[in-house]
């Protein structure tokens, strides 16, 4: 499918991918690319990639796709450092969560001839760095594909082929739509993981210990959400700011609406809207996306 | 270990610990009360109780261990129905999440020589229903004993075996501390989890549908939480109102702050925030509490 393929960043997503292609033999060659040796090395010793590099423009150099597996907000200097050694023709890709930042901090940097195709694998778990990465983490998961007006489309279908291959359906979506659609699905309910996990750790020391002692009552399902990569999550809530705040906004009001019916006892109200949210849970379950990802990395989780 | 038991209500709590009575000859004889025909129906089918009936004077008589396992505002109602049927020596129990509110609503209805051991099992899945329960359900995971001052340790002690022979772990607090504990682990979190996945559905219909569809990125989990029983969800943040709105103050403070610091792009202020998080999940995970409950009700999900 590809000749050679480079990695910019080879965490939990770019090493599943990698595995993935591994599998199918669906590269000559597969380069990763990361800051630090140590990453690096691991992926190595993994045996998920033929070369690696620390320095992007080598990484891409001769690559027929170029996949960026990093937080968004590397993603400008990536790709003003990968420009000039970038294959004509090649298909430049990536894994990130916002996609009109995406496109924002990396189009204006490519020269012409080169095809941006963003797209973001719905798909992960907490876990990251390249021993997380799994082959069939994309098993049965949706692949957005968010093309800017005017990408070519067999590009496009290269990029969608691929995924396919790791088992993913495919879509696509504007840009703005998919920031919008996601900062409901996903930064908001990370975001809020994040604030009651972190309300936690501010209690009194006597019931913090309790706190996680008694976890297996709900908070436990919050503290792994909480547990996800600290930089990719920064990044995804600032460069998807208005959408985040949109959607808190309209979680704050109707959060100040259920703490009333709480301080006057209004039971009707409470038992009206826990009323309404089993049946979304009935159509997320209608919809096939109720199992949680399956093979956790147990190393890691010892 | 008993004589007989009665178990006022029969759903996901009290089918469970039923299966392990019968699991293990805890009980001569086991008796289900409950509203609905239907549900005495199922778990006569199930064959995890020997006698059902629907009226509480009936199923208390003669019994040496009554179990309370339905929503905490019908506590008072049942024990007053039940006071004067009740065997002098029996022990009363119960399995809610809020403990002040059920010593408050019991006690005062129970004759001399009545004991209330009041309890909570710190386990649970978000099915209801007699069909949802599984005898390993408690396996592994916390019983909070919260007596009254002045209970017998020969009472208290028969109710921690029997916690013991489901495979719980027993401990002892204060219903007051208990309270505060489980409003920061369990009734936030469901409350965030019901209020998130409700802000969802009032969106705008476009987006809604694809709510569902994208749901494995975080928003899933929130779902699940939130499919919880509406009426036992509803008693106990009215029942536990006041440590409910004493963590949801600090949650709503917390959360402003995140607000800020999206909003004027402070991604320093988020990285330390969700560092700190990290290191909460390892605690969770070092104290065994990481594991969901094993087997789902595949049926139900179905």
């Amino acid at each position: 499918m590809f000749d050679r393929v480079a990695l910019i960043g080879i965490g939990l997503i770019g090493s599943s991918i990698a595995r993935v292609m591994r599998r199918d033999k669906l590269a000559r060659s597969i380069i990763a690319c990361a800051r630090t040796e140590k990453t690096l090395n691991t992926a190595k010793r993994l045996n998920i990639v033929d070369e690696t590099t620390q320095i992007i423009s080598e990484a891409v150099h001769g690559a027929d796709l170029v996949m960026i597996c990093t937080p968004v907000s590397t993603y400008g200097e990536i790709a003003k450092e990968m420009a000039p050694a970038l294959k004509p023709g090649a298909i430049v890709t990536d894994v990130g969560s916002v996609k009109e930042a995406a496109v924002t901090a990396v189009v204006p940097h490519l020269p012409k001839g080169i095809h941006f195709v963003p797209g973001h694998p719905i798909a992960g778990t907490e876990n990251s760095g390249p021993e997380s990465g799994f082959e069939n983490l994309f098993e049965g998961r949706w692949f957005l594909i968010t093309p800017p007006p005017g990408t070519e489309q067999a590009a496009i279908d290269k990029v969608a082929n691929l995924w396919k291959c790791a088992g993913s359906h495919i879509e696509y979506l504007e840009p703005a739509h998919h920031d919008q659609v996601l900062a409901i699905t996903s930064h908001l309910p990370h975001l809020i993981a994040y604030t009651i996990v972190g309300t936690a750790t501010d209690l009194e020391e006597d019931i913090k210990s309790e706190v996680v002692k008694y976890s297996a009552s709900g908070f436990r399902d919050f503290t792994r959400i909480a547990a996800s990569d600290p930089v990719m999550w920064r990044d995804i809530f600032i460069a998807n700011r208005d959408a985040v705040l949109e959607m808190l906004g309209r979680l704050s009001e109707d959060l100040a609406g259920l703490q009333r019916a709480i301080r006057i006892g209004d039971g009707e109200t409470l038992e009206a809207l826990f009323r309404r949210t089993q049946e979304i849970r009935r159509g997320v379950i209608e919809a096939g996306q109720h199992i949680p990802p399956a093979p956790v990395n147990l190393d890691k989780e010892k």
